[in-house]
């Protein structure tokens, strides 16, 4: 085939970078396809299979012929069971009219930055993050004003951050609670004080809660439950990972009815709607029975957590306290460790056979001195990665210089 | 709630119009909730249900727990399956890297237009076509050239006229063939008249091939066969319309090996990945007791066609030959007619229980002369829409001068 010529290509969309974590992945197929065994805790995504009652719901849904396209912003029957499980889980009044159903939390987040913001306006939003809010904001020409978060907030942006970090034309702010990589949990003080700050400014307050329901020794809540005024409050969410959903591609927004009446256009345009099966399936998701599988699932994380977390630690890795939420350790590297998390990443693999997620992927401050682990794996998986860890830094240890400890 | 300061929101995306058969769809469910009778003739999905072996692949799927992320491209099995589609289906060779599954025609289309376009780039598309590309391009800050089209060129983009539209900065030409609403299909040799204008003047050319499968009386074929450099062509394409799986959100994109390259970040970025139970189910597509169905079902369409148009024509609707492809008619109201094509839609469903699409929502050019009816629904439904159609246009001509036809 001829070359192609890479000036042809939209400047905007060649911006867009890749995940390191992606050509780890790769790597770690072609071990994998050699023959070797690769422990692998880079994975963003629950283990487990999608509930039983919910895969029953998905095959009635086939039985029935529910196959065909469904309006735009989602069935009727799961909006309002949005809606409803709020008040049921979280004693919130929430009108199913503000619900919009979207392709996975990640269609709701490409909904609302595109009410919300014009070419060249200004979004605040935590360094480290999800990597797909800076390539989706660059896309759309947004500036993005990256705000250092480090454990001396607990991984947080705190009001006093957020103040701080306030330029001319912020026009929206970007919290995940709990958050992507670090498992931060923002609470509702906190999370009320960031909307003020926002609401007399004009800017929107953007609250990404697809990890909500996998939080540990901390309440379960949702900024909705703020009932503030809802002008400027935008919650995403997701039946992708506490309910287990991943490749259904199901999530909904919760914004002002006027702006869900706009982005219900865009969905039209954008996606016709989600997946048909998947909205009937995720029907279930609320269901008693799932409710039970789920909440088990939780106390697994929870001691999945407990067990790597304390195993790290002992190999020197940093990690200021147990995160609240989430699957994520995001672990500072031993400090005597002569190399940055990039290499570590790819040494790690190479060497002992195990994929972790490098900081890079998440930011710029002080990313290369950490990397992300996934609890998502059971006990005996992680039990064998912490063992190479261990392996790979004494192998290091003994051939650099390290320092007593 | 408080009033919503509209100015909050995002222009550009508040410049994304609603369809106006979303309004009539609205109304037609409020009647029909009175008790009201519709015959529905506005919808743009094959009424089929999806065939059974692409519902038992999708069972299937759910059984083996398939339900985790893919990776963005799409499931290899299925990039291979699409890619050893066009060897069976049209003789042509693809290289299973040039294609990227995408979830609906929907997402491929913002891949392309996102990988080849600039804000201000310049878009050549026909008037009428399907609304959702304006929409997006304008929501990406394309400038749009419509180009008018009607029957003296058989309701296609002749190289002719794409010459005489072209103007400096023009990026990209869109065509659909068959096209929607027109049904018009354009020809191999057109095609290839197209694109050796575009790759002259550095513009991509991109063929929406959703409704492949789809023609009755010419070859059925895809601009892929057309064997050119493949650099300035993008093909896109759907497992909706012929396949009979609109609910389930799963589409692709044929196109340069370094663009898909770019499209697969942008799609990571974006959707994640299309649904998995949906990429699995689509793997039976291709399989030959599903051509069987299909082409069964093609055979229908066909055969309703040639139903509701003499049907039509004897009503005094202007339709100037039977179209090559898809499932509609795109009819010009007759000529005594005294009424827009929106009122008329308006009246229709009021009046008559008859909903369809004015041409309003294609674009401008004689669009409030034409309605688009589709053919999906059966026999008795297409003659019972006529019938009240005709009832209608008998009272409309009893109540107004109507001259001698
Ligand atoms: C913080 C965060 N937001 C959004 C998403 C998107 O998930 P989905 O589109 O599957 O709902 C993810 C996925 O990993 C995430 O970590
Ligand atoms: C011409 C055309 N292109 C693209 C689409 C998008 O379809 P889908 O996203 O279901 O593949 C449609 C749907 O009606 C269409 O008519």
């Amino acid at each position: 085939m001829a070359e192609y010529p890479a000036s042809r290509l939209a400047e905007r969309a060649c911006r867009v970078e890749p995940f390191h974590v992606m050509r780890l992945l790769g790597r770690a197929r072609e071990l994998e396809a050699s023959g070797r065994s690769i422990v692998h805790l880079e994975v963003g995504e629950p283990d487990f299979p999608t509930p039983e009652p919910i895969l029953a719901a998905g095959r009635a849904a086939l039985d029935a012929g529910l196959t065909h396209y469904t309006p735009a912003a989602g069935l009727p029957a799961l909006r309002q069971a949005i809606a409803a499980h709020y008040g049921q889980r979280h004693g919130v009044d929430v009108d199913p009219a503000r619900v919009l159903v979207t392709p996975g939390a990640s269609g709701a987040l490409q909904l609302v930055f595109s009410v919300r913001l014009e070419p060249g306006d200004r979004v605040i939003l935590g360094d480290p993050s999800y990597p797909c809010y800076r390539q989706i904001l660059g896309l759309m020409g947004a500036e993005l004003v990256a705000v250092p978060l480090g454990p001396e907030t607990g991984y947080r942006l705190t009001p006093e951050r957020l103040d701080a970090a306030w330029v001319p034309g912020t026009r929206a702010v970007v919290v995940a609670s709990p958050a992507n990589p670090t498992g931060a949990v923002t609470g509702l003080d906190e999370l009320r004080a960031l909307h003020a700050i926002c609401r007399a400014r004009g800017a929107a307050l953007i609250v990404d809660e697809i990890y909500r329901g996998l939080t540990y020794d901390v309440p379960d809540t949702t900024a909705l439950a703020l009932a503030l005024a809802v002008e400027d409050l935008y919650v995403i969410d997701s039946f992708s990972k506490y309910f287990g959903m991943t490749g259904w591609r199901v999530g909904w927004v919760v914004g002002p009815e006027e702006a869900v009446a706009v982005m219900d256009r865009l969905a039209q345009n954008l996606f016709i709607a989600a997946n048909t099966p998947a909205q009937q399936a995720a029907l279930a998701a609320f269901a008693p029975e799932t409710t039970a599988v789920l909440e088990q699932r939780r106390a697994i994380f929870q001691q999945r957590r407990d067990r790597l977390l304390p195993a790290l630690r002992a190999l020197g890795f940093g990690l200021s306290g147990a995160p609240d939420g989430a699957f994520y350790l995001y672990a500072r590297l031993p400090e005597w460790l002569e190399m940055d998390s990039m290499d570590f990443a790819t040494r790690l693999l190479e060497d002992a056979g195990v994929a972790l997620t490098p900081g890079q992927d998440f930011g710029t401050h002080e990313c290369d001195r950490h990397v992300r682990l996934a609890y998502t794996r059971d006990f005996e998986v992680l039990d064998e990665g912490v063992r190479r860890i261990g392996e790979f830094l004494a192998d290091c240890g003994s051939t650099k210089k390290k320092p007593q400890v």
